[in-house]
C-alpha cells in the first residue's frame, strides 16, 4: 500500500493527514500551532502531528512515500525553506523546514504555499474537478487566493494568487496588510471584527459580541457571524454584505484578467456560509464582468477543513491524480 | 526564402507587414479601416493591404508560408471566425474572416486577438524578450491587456487579459464599456477626452482643444496630450496623473494575482509618453504591491506601431522564435 502524508501549517493549528493512493484519508491529527519559541519548535509540532496521524492510520511513518507541507510565508520549494512567516513564532527569517522535517520523520518532505495547495486540492479532488482553470478564494481571517491554469498551479515568481490584495477601492479602507482598499480590508474576518469593534465604540448596536461571549470565545468566529446573520443582526448583515461586494468586485477583476472556468469559494466563512453566499458573490461579480454573458461557475469548496492538508499531500511526487478529460 | 504576413486590424487602420524568417520587416502597407459596409468589405480591405505589403516587399503573395491576423472582437482561432467586433462596420454577428482571407489571398490565414498578438510580439521580439512571464498594457483609445505565462499566451476561455476592465474604484466613474470604476474609465484616451470636454463645458480651461484645432484634428491624439503636458496644461496634467494612478492600481492588482516578471507598456499614449511615464506607473503601483520589495520590471514596448502586425505574423505555425533561455 502506497500512503503519503500531508500537513497544513496554519497560524492557530497544525493539521496532519495520512492518505492512500486513492486519496482516502486513513488517519489525521490536529495540534495547536506553537505560540512561543521559534521555527524549530514549529517543526517539532509538525513532526508530532504527523506521528500521531500515522498512528491513527495504523501506518508506519517510514513507509510513507513522502509528506507535503502547506506553509504560510515565502516558500522556496526547491530549497525546502520558508521565509518570513509572520504569523508563526520567531519566524522573521528563513528556516529550512523541509530538511528539518526530513530529519525528524525519515521521509522526504515537500513544501508548498498553504493557500495554493488548498486550491490544488479542490482542483484535483474537490469542487474544481470538472474544470481545467480556476480561481480559489479562501474567505477566512484573511482572504487568500490560488490560481490553477491548464490543470497546473500558477504562482508566478512565488507570490501570485493574492486575491485578498487586489484593490477594489483606491484610497479605500486600510487593510491589515497596511495598504488601502484591498479586498481583505472589507472582507477578511479579522478586518470585519476590527470594524465591528470600532462601530460598537462609536455607539452602534450589534449582538455579535454577545454571541461571542455566550460561546466563550474571544474572537468573532465564522459560526458567530453565521448566527448573527440568521438573527438578522443589522451590523453583521451590513458588514457581510460589504464583504460579499468586495469579494465580488475583486473576483470579477481577476476573471476579466484570467477568464478561468470556475471560482471555488473556501475558507472558514466561505464554507460556513455556503452556496447561497457563493451565489451572492456571483451576483456582485456580474456588474463588473467584461463578458457577463458567460460568467464562471462559482462553487463552494468540498474538502472542508482537511483541504489544506490533503492538498499538501499532493506535493508528494506521483500523488496528484490525472486531470479530468477535456 | 521563407516569408510570412501579418495584419493588425484596428478600428481606424489596417496595418499589414511581410516578414522574413529572421523577423525582419520586408514590406508594409497601411489602409484606413472601412467605416461603412460589412465584414466582407473589411476582409477586402485586409486583402488589399496584404497585397500592397507583398508588393512593397517584392514577395509573391502565394509564396508566403501563411498570414496571421490580430483582430478585435471575439476570435475563435479554430473556426477562423470573429464575433461582435463592435468598432467595425456591420460586424455585430459572427464572420468567417479566416476562410474569407484564405479565399482572397490563396494562403492559410490564422486569427488571434489583437491585443494578445501585440503582447506576444513584445514578449518574443520586443521589450519582453528577457522575461518568461509578463503583462502587456496597451494604453491608447482604450486600455488593452495581454498576458504571457511561461512563454505562452494566456487568454483563458478566450476573453482574458482585460486589464482595462479591472476595477480600481467600486462605484467609480462610468467606463466606455458601461461598467463603473474600470481602469479604462480613468485612463482610456477616449474616456479622458470625454472627461475633458465635460470639464470645458463646466467652465474649466485647457489648451487641449486649441492644440487639436491647430493641428486640424477632431480627436485628442496622443501627440496632442503630449504637447499639452509639455506646456504644463493643468487639465491635461490632472487627467494624465489620474490615468497613471488608475493604470498603476490596476496593474498592481494584476501583479498581486499573477506575480509576473515584467509589465510592458505599449499603445499610442504608452509609446508616446515613454519610459518616464512607465516609471511613474511603477511608482503608482508600489503602494498596492503585496510584494513591494521586488516589483516587476516596467518597460516601454519596443516594436512601436508595427507590433500588432508583427505579432499577428507570429500566429503562422513555425514563425515564433524559441523563448529566451531560463
Amino acid at each position: 500500500m502506497s500512503a503519503r502524508g500531508g500537513i497544513d501549517l496554519g497560524g492557530t493549528k497544525v493539521q496532519a493527514v495520512v492518505i492512500d493512493a486513492q486519496h482516502q484519508v486513513l488517519g489525521q491529527a490536529r495540534v495547536p500551532t506553537p505560540t512561543e519559541g521559534g521555527p524549530q519548535d514549529v517543526a517539532d509540532a509538525l513532526a508530532g502531528a504527523m506521528h500521531e496521524a500515522a498512528d491513527t492510520a495504523r501506518v508506519e511513518l517510514g513507509s510513507l512515500t513522502g509528506i507535503g507541507v502547506g506553509s504560510p510565508g515565502g516558500v522556496d520549494a526547491g530549497a525546502g525553506t520558508v521565509r518570513g512567516a509572520g504569523n508563526l513564532p520567531g519566524w522573521e527569517g528563513t528556516f529550512a523546514l523541509g530538511p528539518a522535517l526530513q530529519d525528524a520523520l525519515g521521509v522526504p518532505a515537500h513544501l508548498g504555499n498553504d493557500v495554493q495547495v488548498a486550491t490544488d486540492a479542490e482542483a484535483a479532488l474537490g469542487a474544481g474537478r470538472p474544470f481545467h482553470s480556476l480561481l480559489g478564494v479562501f474567505w477566512g481571517t484573511g482572504v487568500g487566493g490560488g490560481i490553477v491554469l491548464d490543470d497546473r498551479p500558477w504562482i508566478g515568481r512565488g507570490a501570485g494568487g493574492e486575491l485578498g490584495h487586489v484593490v477594489v477601492k483606491e484610497d479605500g479602507r486600510v487593510c491589515p496588510c497596511g495598504r488601502k482598499g484591498c479586498v481583505e480590508a472589507y472582507a477578511g474576518r479579522g478586518a470585519m471584527e476590527a470594524r465591528a469593534r470600532k462601530l460598537v465604540e462609536e455607539g452602534h448596536h450589534t449582538d455579535l459580541f454577545k454571541v461571542m461571549e455566550e460561546r466563550g470565545r474571544t474572537r468573532l468566529t465564522s459560526g458567530i457571524w453565521e448566527r448573527a446573520l440568521e438573527h438578522g443582526d443589522d451590523m453583521a448583515t451590513e458588514l457581510i454584505d460589504r464583504a460579499v461586494a468586495a469579494i465580488g468586485t475583486g473576483v470579477a477583476s481577476a476573471i476579466n484578467l484570467l477568464d478561468v472556468e470556475a471560482v471555488i469559494i473556501g475558507g472558514g466563512l466561505g464554507i460556513r456560509l455556503g452556496q447561497p453566499y457563493a451565489d451572492r458573490i456571483l451576483e456582485q461579480m456580474r456588474p463588473h464582468l467584461f463578458r457577463d454573458d458567460r460568467p464562471p461557475a462559482v462553487r463552494v469548496a468540498q474538502l472542508g477543513d482537511l483541504g489544506g492538508a490533503i492538498g499538501a499531500s499532493l506535493l508528494v511526487p506521483g500523488a496528484a491524480p490525472t486531470p479530468a478529460a477535456a
